[in-house]
């Protein structure tokens, strides 16, 4: 029998680039929905964040966000700039994308060994950053 | 009760590097589908555009454009141009990815205030482009 | 009626840097699982891999190769690197993402004539990488 079951995860960010492993969050939604076989989309509902996953090892968070500064360049003057000082983080947002998809067996979300699962911020601090998570399948 | 309900966008491009915003599209189809809760899935099927979710502005859409001729290195001698000279949007397709997943809650696509949803040409002008919207959910 | 399905493949690299055209295996698995209309998940659950649909040009390979190696500055001193010689291969796979997703319509995977699926090495060689390929669908 076919369920779809969410979640909304509420994070709030300290730094103007940060990282925020919510592994074990989307985990136990994932538990929750009672699902046995399907998907989970982990989705942000913004554009200037992103959803990774990957490793949470502290030389590689600052890589990570090193890399996302830069590639993003987050000192041009891009021209939303004349707008709003953030446009770095709508062009990081844009290009690494702000869902990732994860397969769901046997009751369990699948991802590998090093594969936690990262709110990106690229526009903080943020009181408020909202993740849905969405788990869709069969419970039997 | 489960459902899956799909249709095709056509689109045509003008311009090498060109953002085409299809969020009402989207949207639309998102309402007839009659799906209440589940996941949409815009994909295109084409090797040298893409789908990204972002905000709609006209100065960083000129941000984004500069950002993806740059990031792709439009006129490098890349090899795959001795045989069609785009190597730069295969590489841009490749890395940003075709397609975006997007939740429905509610009969509504869920998406952020700054998240509209566009078609990235990256290999215009061309008169057809399509763009595949695959709704999944539960009708009740 | 519903019915999720899925099948894992087993891969191995034999270089740093490398690109496996998963595409007939794929399209196989989407056959088998006798799912008419849905999606396709191809996930790698590797925080030093990718999945990507693009062309298989050898040319093209080459050059997403390069960039790929450029993009994510294998040779840049890295923190990770500390630990683990691969940093440039988990940036890599957090923003290229470990994922794609296909349409499924009329028992057959949508994808564009230039769109083969890649599984990509970025921390090769490696005897053993996975790929998940997940369908979800209505069977009639």
């Amino acid at each position: 029998m076919f369920k779809v079951y969410h979640e909304v995860l509420t994070l709030s960010t300290v730094r103007q680039f940060q990282l925020i492993d919510i592994t074990k969050d989307v985990e136990k939604i994932v538990e929750r929905s009672g699902i046995k076989d399907g998907i989970c989309v982990v989705f942000a509902p913004h554009a200037t964040g992103a959803i990774i996953a990957n490793e949470n090892e502290a030389g590689l968070l600052d890589d990570i966000t090193t890399f996302v500064r830069e590639f993003t360049e987050s000192d041009r003057e891009w021209k939303h700039n004349r707008i709003d000082d953030n446009a770095h983080a709508h062009i990081g947002s844009a290009v690494i994308s702000s869902e990732r998809v994860f397969p769901v067996i046997g009751w369990r979300l699948v991802r590998g060994t090093w594969q936690n699962i990262f709110f990106v911020e690229m526009d903080g601090p943020r009181p408020y950053r909202n993740v849905v998570v969405m788990v869709l399948g069969s419970i039997s």
